[in-house]
């Protein structure tokens, strides 16, 4: 899905509903829905703090209070009532000891918590007279690298924020570690939310690298571009809490592990529909089997703990 | 450089010197001359035994003689006499114990052997419907996994040949060496000869992967795109040889650190000059760190012995 972030969290609160309800109703066979990071505040690091919620764990059953937690609960709420994974994009979670993470939550439709990946590479840069944005100004990074869920007809899919595409390593053990303990890794879901300066440059370029070198596909998904309209609202509305106008590159799409770019959203808000055929998977690893013909003697890619 | 290779290798070794000569004549300021993968013979598994020459090694000063290594001495004394380096593109090497190498080796104006790269990963790949081919029944893959040479005003180059570009560890590694012993790697150069089948779809792809997942310049040289009329001459003269009729993609081109295609040739017989402007590698890191980012805390690319 993509669609304008407000910087009033209770609007994209109150929107997500309809927003989904209306995407179902067009396409209700989809087998996963997929929501941008951070979609329910604004992108910014000054308003991360004020907007994170605690999540909780998959292994822990009891959810926070929904006063706490509402974007946690609606995003359980809206899996449960449309009997659908969920994969939520991203949003502030309030860590234990007051840190605050980027972090992706997946439910199941039984409204069971499925995953939790917190953004394990922080977005800092510095593009003269490009982009500047420095995440770690208020954000913890995760340091779980290799989130996965199993979904029933996707298979295990695995689960990246944003600036983590660019770290080919993380693909490349995600991918390698699907042969023995989590056999069948295809899919990786990535919400994100590129820029006007590396959007147009690397937001397509990256996502097909790492489909290319890991031989998956890769599905994104980003906030709809600002307008000037809306950009104009958004600084009236939040001049006091530092909202810096960051403006999505949009596209969200999905790649195949060929490098095809199968289906493409625009810039504004336009949800995609990607068809994911992972009985093709299988015959591009066969046609050209470089996981195979890595030269293991020669070197190795190896995860810490 | 971007050639035709005939398939009569005698005709290539005669052609090189004019083509050098006559490039040279309106570039006369270049400092680095690179030619395609396998330009002295056909690309192709039967071929490459009986074109195969000794090379012998930067460490050894002696030569073979010209009889046995008509290709070497011609690199050899092309970069004497137009007083340039050259990357020699590649030719079918003969080891010491009868095995054949696809071998890239480098030459500079004082005729002193800078580097040799035997290919680390073979191009074995079967895709329906369009290419097949398989190096190793002919070909040994090397074992020296990063190949650099010093260059006056380029600095460090590191080596790879066409199929290594598909697998980011070894770019990974060498990007991370650059830090030690090997300052300032920022360039590197890979002869290649991707397909009618990969070619459209991930030559430029894969440069541009590498370069912006190391922020380094990749320079890439191809054998032109054979016509119908050299392929049906090259059909008559090799008919008993096992010519497969390879077509190679062209499309020599420079891709800069930020992944944008800086200079390509089309198909055709056609050179390409590509300013490599080491002063922006810095800009590029600076302003997208990702080699800092780099969480070493939870994984590793460790080159193995």
């Amino acid at each position: 899905m993509q669609f304008h972030v407000s910087p009033i969290k209770s609007v994209n609160l109150s929107r997500l509903p309809t927003l989904v309800s209306t995407f179902l109703a067009s396409n209700p066979t989809l087998d996963l829905l997929v929501l941008p990071e951070v979609w329910n505040s604004p992108y910014a690091t000054k308003a991360f703090p004020s907007n994170a919620e605690p999540i909780g764990s998959p292994d822990s059953p009891s959810l926070p209070s929904p006063s706490l937690s509402p974007s946690v609960h609606l995003l359980r709420s809206l899996a449960i009532s449309h009997s659908i994974h969920i994969v939520g994009g991203s949003i502030p979670e309030l860590g234990p000891g007051g840190e605050v993470y980027n972090t992706c939550v997946v439910y199941g439709p039984d409204g069971g918590m499925r995953a939790k990946h917190r953004k394990v590479h922080l977005f800092d840069i510095d593009v003269p007279g490009g982009v500047t944005f420095k995440e770690s100004d208020t954000l913890t990074a995760g340091s779980n690298l290799l989130t996965t869920f199993k979904h029933p007809t996707l298979g295990v899919v695995g689960l990246g924020i944003c600036y983590d595409i660019r770290f080919p390593e993380m693909f490349l053990l995600h991918a390698s570690s699907s042969t023995s303990s989590r056999p069948g890794l295809d899919l990786f879901v990535l919400p994100g939310a590129f820029n006007m300066t590396t959007g147009p440059r690397h937001w397509s370029l990256l996502q097909r690298s790492r489909a290319v070198d890991t031989q998956c596909y890769v599905v994104s998904s980003s906030p709809a571009r600002s307008t000037r309209e809306i950009e104009e609202e958004n600084g009236r509305l939040t001049a006091g809490m530092g909202y810096e106008g960051y403006r999505a590159w949009g596209h969200s799409m999905g790649v195949d592990p060929w490098g095809e770019i199968v289906a493409t959203a625009g810039e504004g808000e336009e949800n995609v529909v990607v068809d994911v055929v992972l009985e093709r998977v299988e015959g591009f690893k066969e046609s050209v089997p470089t996981k195979e013909q890595k030269r293991g003697d020669l070197y190795t890619v190896e995860k810490k703990e």
